[in-house]
Formats: C-alpha cells, structure tokens, sequence
C-alpha cells in the first residue's frame, strides 16, 4: 500500500491533527514529516500543493488541509 | 469500534475530500452526513464543533477541518 504523507510543524494545532490522524489511519500508512526542522522538504510539500501545516498527501496525490496550523510561507 | 462523521454539503471540495477520506479510513469507519439535505443535522453538527464543511468529527470527538467547502452558517 502507498502511504500518505503528514506534513507539520510542531505546532499544538499539528500535534493535535497528527495523534487523530494516525488513530484513523495507523501509523504504518504514515510518512509523517515536520517541516519546521526539515525545512529542505518544504520544497516537495509545495510542489505537493501543500499551503498550510498540518496537510495530509494521500497516496493519489490530493492534499488534505486539515484545520490550521501555520502557512508554509512561515516555515521559510 | 467507534465511528467518525463525516460532515459534507455535497460541494466539489467536499465531494473529492469524502472519497480520499473513504479511501484512508475504509468506508466502514464513518458516518456520511449530507447537511445540505439533512438541514435538522446542523445543531448536532454546531455542537460538535464543526465551524464548515467538509469536517470529520472523530471518534474521540475531535473536528478536523479538511479544505474549505462552505461556512456552516451558508448551509442553513
């Protein structure tokens, strides 16, 4: 199975998203990324379409903003 | 196991945030909500927390916010 991708930034808002993500998904589904201390993937996440933490990428390839973190203009 | 909702209004954002949903979690996972047709399920949904559509209200009761189809407040 493809897995799906969760960008964050730490941020309480992302920690949030992420606990109830993987309690849905499973964490074996999840490639979970944090943007905030690996800024050399925020240029993958945006060429995802991801705007905004916490996203999740799924395996086709849509982007799932979820609530509101931060804009990845603010991870820069 | 406990069920989430899946809160939608049938807009295109919502319609393609429900199949990626559907497709994470397995169809058997959720309740699927239409609130433009069951308007009497919009209290439920307010007090759930739910601010627009589409969201998923999770089992612990969490709303998480996926994109951004309609302010509940238009649906009513």
């Amino acid at each position: 199975m493809s897995k799906s991708t969760f960008y964050h930034a730490g941020c309480p808002v992302c920690v949030s998203a992420e606990q109830e993500i993987i309690n849905l998904i499973g964490p074996d589904g999840i490639n979970i990324v944090h943007l905030g201390e690996d800024k050399e993937e925020i240029p993958a996440a945006e060429e995802s379409g991801v705007k905004s933490v916490p996203a999740l990428v799924t395996p086709t390839g849509n982007v799932l903003h979820i609530n509101f973190g931060a804009d990845i203009a603010d991870l820069k």
